[in-house]
């Protein structure tokens, strides 16, 4: 590997972390071995025990930690749960250093040996360089190469480069309760004087490459409704003379996408940002290998043929999946019924600079449109239960620069400027309250398997890794630091 | 009730009916008790014992009986259980008299209190003249009318009129398992010598007039597969790259019925025989109030506004109904995954003189013609699990004639002529089987709630429905033997 640009100080970093990687791999095996799934009611405990490991962890750097009680949730059966609580950590106050707010979660999926695992999911198993768990890299691994690269400067005793703040919460695979609040009350606070932020909880695109992440496309759901009466009826007794419920949902289902992947919705890419030059470029050199692409998803053929058009469909324009319908017989085998209530689910994924309110209206007047055709005695009700809004962020920002240096610097090649299909609403919230920066800087490959059984982060991710965060320190205290003397050059004349 | 046309022996045994009510009742009441779920595997002992009790019951009339061992069968969970007995029932072997073979089944759908019901469902309850209990209607108190009919002659020492075979059963509600089989081994032997077979597992298309059924539609029922991998995926990875499995199979659902109700499969109409001047007045004739069926069902229209249309297309035109999808997302809420295989599934109902095999073909072409429209790379598969054929008698076969005539002595009115939308294979079985005149001659009314909660027939159509059977006993002897005379002397001749 290429590290032509180290500097001395990088390369005794370097050395450090590659001469404790049995001390950081012992530190993963430890937080593996907590079952903190938020998922499962019977094993919020575990959640609670794994954030006070995290806050000990983070006082054992020096950081001021703060356990922010965020009280409890109903579940839908009516248990009443605490929630774990979030940690607002501290390290460093030096006015010349920017402040570095990091978000990272210790809740984990859950996972069973049973469900196809070949080594126990809780217990951290090297197999061919790959640390197999759950949560080794989804998002224990990357909190603990984040700290660990921390603790580096202060085990050589290094001046900090940066300020360190932590955002570490143990809800994220619930849907992060309670955290957009606890931002919004802390939003004059905690988060006042933090320049930047950084989600290190995604995956690169590819196995080997790594990337930088500045978007995420939003996800609006809707729910379409379809009711003829309160109770269901026999096929046999009422086949042939009543307006089935369940065929109208699937023209309206079928009016919403043709075969070619188009969204039929009139109006729906009105809205959408044209390609700039520059975007259509940072695609081009992106490293994505179709072929192996498709055959981890398993399809036969997609819907478009090059790198650029995929990247392009999955990431920047919209697109409109069905997921499924509640109500109408779904169990294996036959049952000759028609329902009387179904409830047809799809969701929108949104791109800048598609407003949510304007597509609930669209698809709202394009379904009414459809069934008013058929000329049905039904009900029809059209809802959208949640409308997540995509993320943006500005690849020429201060903190993509720092990040690309760092990773240059580390893994000897630019990145993969990426951005993600899914929705990332941990990063459009930390946006939209704090108006912040936000970067998104993965160090888990394309195929660690996150929510998946086997997932692993490899050895050398999880240690090169370590080495980017700290390298990346270095690069954003330098680029701030310059841009801080400008500015106040520029102040000056 | 007008009962002009009763004859002294008719007027003894109906007298002996009414005085034997409450005897009639608690022989309901004793075998209502009996919990022979033959659905829930735990409750299997329970109809074991019933049948037990049904074949005393039948001993007790002088009948020879044989209890067939069918063997055992296995649930899909790999657990065995012995298969109740068939009961095959003798009484009588007069060479003058008809031999009328009556089949009934002594096993129920499950019931719990907590279902919803007024009274609790093993315990007979009469209530403003309706006693209400599982089974009550479908098709423990049929039986037993039938029974008691039997006994009334005995009781009075009247000389048997008919000869009587009975065939009952354990298995009805849970699809009659090995009963098929049984009646093709005793097609040469037990069956040799029936005349008629009589069903009285059906239901009144009114609350108040009695009906005779001639006929009911088929099912053929199909899956329909489309796959595009072996795992679920995710829309935010996915969504907008890949041809979903489940857009295409809405796609393939959308094509099969137009709004109106109208299927769109070419050719599903062209075997579909054309109604008759006499059968259209039959029509005319039958008691249904369209206002009363749609509040029952809950629907605000019906696709067609008159009785003759809506009976038309319930009864003697195919009609096709979409059930549901497997493999989708089917819980409240939301979850955005791209279902990798989905299985639609929906049955056609026919009708004479539509072929199975012709409709699946038809069904295959046309789905598989609109799929290759939609280029998609994933698999489709088409298959038709379960083909049942329709059922349809001549409603001036003798059989029906001395049933009218009974009906009209005991009720004081003709019959509606009616068909069942539903699939009834239990008769189309008989029939195609023996090559035997089958009729189904229903006792209980249209709002008896079988499967339901609240079960019930009511002590008017028990009682009535038990003269019926005598009255019915009479007439088709006496035409039977009219019909023997008249080809004896032309034999003759």
């Amino acid at each position: 590997m290429s590290r032509s640009s180290s500097s001395a100080l990088e390369m005794e970093i370097f050395q450090y972390i590659d001469a404790h990687q049995s001390d950081f791999i012992k530190d993963l095996k430890e937080w593996v071995a907590v079952e903190s799934d938020s998922v499962q009611p019977h094993l919020r405990k575990e959640v609670i025990r794994m954030m006070a490991l995290a806050a000990d962890r983070l006082a054992a750097l020096g950081a001021t930690v703060h356990l922010v009680n965020l009280g409890s949730h109903q579940l839908p059966d009516g248990q009443v749960l605490p929630l774990p609580s979030v940690i607002l950590g501290e390290l460093g106050k030096d006015p010349q250093n920017p402040t570095v707010c990091f978000y990272g979660h210790v809740d984990v999926q859950p996972a069973k040996k049973e469900d196809g695992w070949n080594s126990d999911p809780y217990t951290l198993t090297e197999i061919d360089g790959n640390l197999y768990g759950r949560g080794a890299t989804d998002n224990k691994g990357p909190v603990l190469a984040w700290i660990n690269a921390v603790e580096t400067f202060r085990a050589l005793k290094l001046a900090m480069p940066v300020n360190f703040k932590f955002v570490i919460e143990g809800m994220e695979e619930a849907g992060s309760l309670g955290l957009e609040k606890l931002l919004e009350e802390e939003n004059q606070s905690f988060f006042s004087d933090v320049d930047y932020i950084v989600i290190s909880d995604n995956l690169w695109l590819s196995n080997k490459k790594p990337a930088l992440t500045y978007g995420s496309r939003g996800n609006a759901c809707f729910f379409v409704e379809v009711e003829c009466g309160s109770k269901d009826l026999h096929s046999g007794t009422f086949g042939g003379i009543i307006h089935e419920p369940l065929l109208d949902l699937i023209a309206l289902l079928d009016s919403l996408v043709d075969s070619t992947g188009r969204i039929q919705i009139p109006g729906i890419y009105d809205s959408v940002a044209a390609v700039t030059e520059e975007e259509r470029k940072l695609y081009e050199l992106i490293e994505f290998d179709l072929e192996e692409h498709r055959i981890n998803c398993g399809v036969k053929k997609f819907l478009y043929s090059t790198k650029e058009e995929i990247l392009l469909h999955l990431w920047r324009y919209p697109s409109l999946s069905v997921h499924g319908i509640e109500g109408a017989f779904h169990e294996p085998g036959i049952k000759t019924v028609i329902p009387a209530k179904v409830i047809g689910k799809f969701s929108i994924r949104q791109v800048p600079h598609m407003d949510l309110s304007v597509v609930k209206k669209q698809v709202v007047e394009h379904l009414e449109g459809v069934f008013s055709k058929r000329n049905s005695p039904n009900k029809l009700k059209v809802s959208m239960p949640l409308g997540a809004k995509p993320w943006l962020a500005d690849v020429n920002d201060l903190l993509y620069k720092a990040a690309r240096r760092a990773i240059k610097t580390v893994f000897g090649e630019d990145p993969d400027f990426i951005r993600d299909g899914s929705t990332v609403p941990i990063a459009r919230m930390f946006q939209s309250i704090t108006q912040k920066s936000v970067m998104m800087l993965p160090i888990g490959a394309a195929d660690d398997g996150e929510h998946s059984q086997n997932e692993k982060i490899s050895r050398h991710n999880y240690i090169e890794g370590t080495k980017l965060f700290a390298a990346f320190f270095l690069e954003i205290s330098k680029l701030h630091q310059t841009l801080h003397e400008t500015s106040h050059r520029e102040t000056i004349n």
